[in-house]
């Protein structure tokens, strides 16, 4: 695969989020958040979107110059109107008011409505690490997922992030979606021609297919777990309570109503809310225990699991975030490899907009 | 199988506690925490685990008169010290500041340390409803789940639980061990001579086993997920989270120190913190937006998920907390039945103590 320099592919990504009329500001912090994914490894949610964005911006779906703004407030919590604005930009915002709340009350929690997909989870939580927070993001997104016994497609896969700082130690890293297997994986598959292991997907009729084009000939993804005997109704808790936090607390689009992300499907025509909802959250751990204590302790956490009896002696116990770390050095010294298909797809963005694309 | 009131219970757990040196008041908060198990339906943290509490306090592990106090606060945060008391009671305390600070910050989040088992964690949650609060709840216990890959046990069943208010609506109430299975299900295939399930257990040198006493015979549980294809860092993530903000945070014993529920087992001799931990979250609801809107959302959220299409006419889609309400309203009425080893254990206690149980 042809391999690309970070900065070349943020400049691009930076032209484009211009053209579609962001300020110049804004486009940096679309970019830096875009770009994040293709460094951490996260293909799905990097430069592989970017003309998602722009389709989503052709149908009116994204305002490039939002007022973002506070609508409430109280010493440890806000609601942020992202007025339609792009996630990568109104996340970015809503973490920033989190952490201010938090130096101040000790912890702060932002509700956001009226926003659109916000890149990966784990970004936005890694805001708070600078400043000796724990950072926690999630999101609610396109309804690809059915609950327990449901057929229906009723959440997204509602992703949840957590940042926790250390002292030596990088610090843990956690990002996942609450369903068994995330749709870029089950791209993946379908790229190969191979099945999906049982418990990722659920044809038309509720049952567990091992199609890995299920989801798009009319089933869902199903919630952690899988099925009820291996838990299924805990992921199906997870991914319902990051749309509640995240779209019913700030006056979003919860559950089916969520918009999808894909611009060839409108937004259901009796909206419950505005836009997509994320939830954000920031505690200064200083306002538990002085943070040396604290960042000490999670680096003798950190060494003890990183270190403990494997059961495979060649595959070591991993500390989440590890392995995205690793991934975002090399691709920041070789370079971030793309798929032909992307690499069409940004070419013909650079022609749309005129902005030179190899 | 035997059926008792749950008045009958209760009067019963009161005077244990009291026997063992509870005051009368800390005594009917034990039994209250305790007793919601039973009636819930969570048969394994209930009165089932009466002996287990004295035990623990005959090897001087829990202090029945303990002095709970704050240690460090801000405006949103708390971290309590339990000082060795039954968290049956400790974690009340703590989920009263949370709702305190809630009450003026928007949000409270008390982190606890020193403490012991906690009963279950949906019942604090619970506490921040009548508030029109969302209550959140999670703690650390003792280690017997591997992270993926390791063969090590170094995290507890971990549960989190989170209540969420409604309207006309019964509250949302999810609450999960971040396991594929909690110890007491294990239990229960135990006593019926069953398999378990691939992907609950493993053996001593970490393979996938049903033998439902693989954890008993020195293998572990396995996080939520099963195995690495099915998303088992996820539950790995989750638990070490719970882990983290319980015991990191407040400064208690984390992972592998963590303090066994068992009196047999020793609690370890390099102890990392102080007792055991857990966290206790509530978000005032109006914090973010009127009660009244929220909640009305909330009504449409339930109804929508609880009326959507079922895989099997027979098996309609299930909104959390709606199992456990409906046990409980049959086990007021009818009773709770208790199988003959309970039995016996309390008649035990009722010897010990000189109280009558029959």
């Amino acid at each position: 695969m042809a391999l690309y320099s970070h900065d070349e592919l943020h400049t691009f990504s930076q032209s484009v989020f211009k053209k579609i009329g962001c300020s110049a500001k804004d486009a940096k912090i679309a970019a830096d958040t875009l770009l994040s994914a293709d460094l951490r490894g996260v293909d799905s949610h990097g430069v592989a979107r970017l003309s998602g964005y722009v389709r989503l911006w052709e149908k009116g779906r994204i305002n490039p110059n939002p007022a973002i703004k506070i609508v409430h407030e109280t010493p440890s919590t806000a609601v942020v109107d992202g007025d339609a604005g792009l996630g990568l930009v109104v996340a970015p915002f809503a973490m920033q008011i989190a952490i201010e709340k938090a130096n101040i009350a000790g912890t702060g929690w932002v509700a956001v409505k009226n926003s659109n997909h916000y890149g990966i989870a784990g970004y936005h939580a890694m805001q708070a690490l600078d400043h000796d927070m724990i950072g926690i993001s999630m999101t609610n997104a396109s309804p690809l997922v059915s609950p327990t016994f449901s057929k229906e497609r009723l959440l997204g896969t509602n992703p949840i992030a957590v940042a926790i700082p250390a002292n030596e130690e990088p610090p843990y890293v956690g990002d996942f979606a609450t369903t068994t297997a995330a749709n870029g994986k089950l791209e993946i598959l379908q790229r190969k021609g191979e099945e999906a292991p049982e418990g990722w997907i659920q044809n038309k009729e509720g049952e567990v297919t091992t199609n890995a084009f299920g989801v798009k000939e009319g089933g869902a993804l199903r919630p952690l777990g899988g099925d009820r005997s291996n838990g299924s109704h805990k992921g199906y808790i997870l991914g319902s309570m990051v749309d509640i936090f995240s779209a019913v607390l700030s006056g979003a689009n919860y559950g089916p109503w969520a918009p999808p992300f894909v611009s060839f499907m409108d937004p259901v025509s009796d909206p419950v809310g505005e836009g997509l909802g994320h939830f954000m959250g920031a505690m200064r751990v200083d306002a538990f225990r002085p943070a040396d204590e604290f960042k000490d302790n999670m680096d003798q956490w950190i060494q003890r699991f990183k270190n403990s009896a494997p059961i495979d002696p060649e595959q070591k116990v991993l500390i989440p975030g590890d392995p995205e770390r690793e991934m975002e050095a090399i691709r920041m010294k070789d370079g971030i490899p793309l798929l032909e298909a992307v690499r069409n797809d940004l070419s013909a963005l650079g022609e749309k907009f005129d902005i030179p694309f190899q």
